[in-house]
């Protein structure tokens, strides 16, 4: 069979504000690969259907010596994300022809993906049928698995409770809503801007609002108090929701995003409220509720969002040579909704 | 018989800064109680042996008008405090004459104490032989018991884990101290003064220093990582203990003294921490653990107070007349140890 072109997003050069189309990353065309008898040496070969655009990659756009919590992309080496490809050929046992896996692979248009690396290596998916593939890389991927397992374990919630979210526009905070409002709580959300408010409303909030033009404390005194926060911003909206919060209330810690691009810290008056209000607040990575709870997202969440009564938001750019723009979106926060790059149809 | 003197300390005057033994508070000896005839429409009639004297108690001293979340003193009356005293009289079904009795009394030589209040009213208690009674008022009273049922409820401590417990040199720190000491975990402590980082030293602490001329990070970094913060400060100590946590670690927060005469809020860089770490913290009141955990206290601390294998530190002044002195110390700070007032010796 004669070499296919295997189009590539390298990593160029370490930008110093925003990633730049053609500077930041370049789509390369240069690369072919031989499908049939790529060496797999035990792994897998395959085919990119759809990548994943997140926040936290400019995190991996550094010097290679420097340390953080996402190890750095490397300058003329493709970028990489999660993503959701189709098994071309495999060597691994756990692998066959034909499989959908999902797991962080390169911007590549074909690719061989690390099936062992924990929780991020690829597994296999059955995707719903009538679902896109590039859900899996939002709602039915990370981002909702984020807003599943936290939710389950720590809301503890009964119907008629008041719950919180901020930051609620993005891929976690819709599918938080959600749930809340399929176990009858009353849902209060904030987003930046009027289009995201427009989600919030959307996927089901009884009060959405804009955090910049509307003050936080204010509207949680009104709609309040809180029996649950499901904090992605931290600051002054964690803050407040101490403030606003009954006894015994669960504050669910998934981000703090406010706090990302500051090394200043943020002034905090409530801090006593945890004793004083016996809040139990509870921090919590993904990965490590994976073992108790993907199974049971997997047989639930897929099939909801395929029926609808689950939605989603998705921000599609389409084929990998408009990755670059697509990552510029994201860090400027011109996306509405999840963006993925949809790299193939099959 | 004839009437009894009966010796108040009588609320006289709203303090505007620290209150003052005769103008804040008067010692009156005009009040005499008939001790077989005094009616007690189904109540008891207790001889104090013994009073706390606690900081929160300044709170009670304002307005009556005034919301705070604990009652106000009324000019003119007797103010309160825990206490422990020997029942003389009884009509209450719970209390028989001669019982010793822990809860919620006047500062008065007599006084008729209330058996139904939540969690503060007086209950019966069997002091352990050689233990003096003043104790049940700090490591075996509602110190200890915070201590206890914080530890007990949310440490999950493993030997050769690390503890910080700031502001360790009170009833409630030494406390946490040893039964993390009994453990088998390693002891970081701090408090404010030179004198109280000899109490830490006293109980066991590993690493002890003041907080006023040593940096809390810079020892934390040094002397941790932490599995477990008890937090009684908040403010810095809590942002240096988030900074220096491991993944996994439980927060125990039981105050938080560096905010109390604060209404700016306080500058904290590692809120993010809590979500990136997995970090747990827990807000606790004393009284919520106590349905679980107060036999098990009883059973287990007085006994180790007796025998000297837990040690406590007491501050003590003889006689009521003397009260509103030691009120006016523990708002300096001048006592050390567990400040307490012994009224009587029987």
């Amino acid at each position: 069979m004669a070499p296919t072109r295997n189009g590539r997003l390298l990593f160029n050069e370490i930008p110093t504000g925003f990633p730049e189309p053609g500077k930041t990353t370049i789509y390369d065309t240069s690369n072919t690969i031989d499908l049939e008898n790529e060496p797999l040496n035990g792994g897998v070969l395959v085919k990119t259907l759809a990548l994943s655009v997140d926040p936290y990659m400019r995190v991996q756009m550094r010097p290679a010596d420097v340390e953080s919590y996402m190890p750095p992309f490397i300058v003329g080496q493709p970028i990489y994300s999660l993503g959701i490809g189709k098994v071309i050929r495999s060597e691994h046992e756990k692998f066959k022809a034909g499989d959908y896996v999902y797991g962080v692979m390169e911007h590549a248009e074909y690719s061989k993906p690390n099936p062992d690396f924990p929780f991020f290596g690829i597994k296999v998916v059955k995707p719903e049928p009538g679902l896109p593939y590039s859900v899996y890389l939002g709602t039915a991927g990370m981002a909702g698995q984020t807003a599943f397992f936290g939710w389950k374990e720590y809301a503890n919630a009964k119907a008629g409770e008041t719950v919180f979210v901020s930051g609620g526009a993005g891929p976690v905070g819709t599918l938080v809503i959600q749930l809340a409002k399929q176990e009858g709580l009353k849902v209060i959300a904030s987003a930046g801007s009027d289009e995201k408010v427009q989600i919030l409303k959307d996927v089901g909030a009884d009060v959405a609002f804009n955090y910049k033009t509307v003050n936080t404390l204010d509207v949680l005194k009104k709609e309040g108090p809180l029996n649950v926060y499901w904090d992605n911003v931290g600051g002054s909206a964690l803050d407040a929701a101490l403030e606003t919060a009954v006894n015994h209330a669960r504050f669910i810690e998934c981000g703090a995003i406010s706090t990302y691009n500051s090394k200043d810290g943020v002034n905090m008056k409530n801090i006593d409220q945890i004793y004083a209000r016996r809040i139990t607040l509870y921090g919590f990575l993904v990965a490590d509720l994976a073992p108790k709870w993907i199974d049971e997202f997997y047989r639930v969440i897929p099939k909801q969002l395929a029926s609808g009564e689950i939605k989603y938001q998705e921000d599609r750019t389409n084929g990998l040579e408009n990755a670059g723009e697509a990552l510029r979106e994201v860090q400027t926060g011109k996306n509405t909704g999840k963006k993925v790059i949809v790299v193939a149809n099959e």
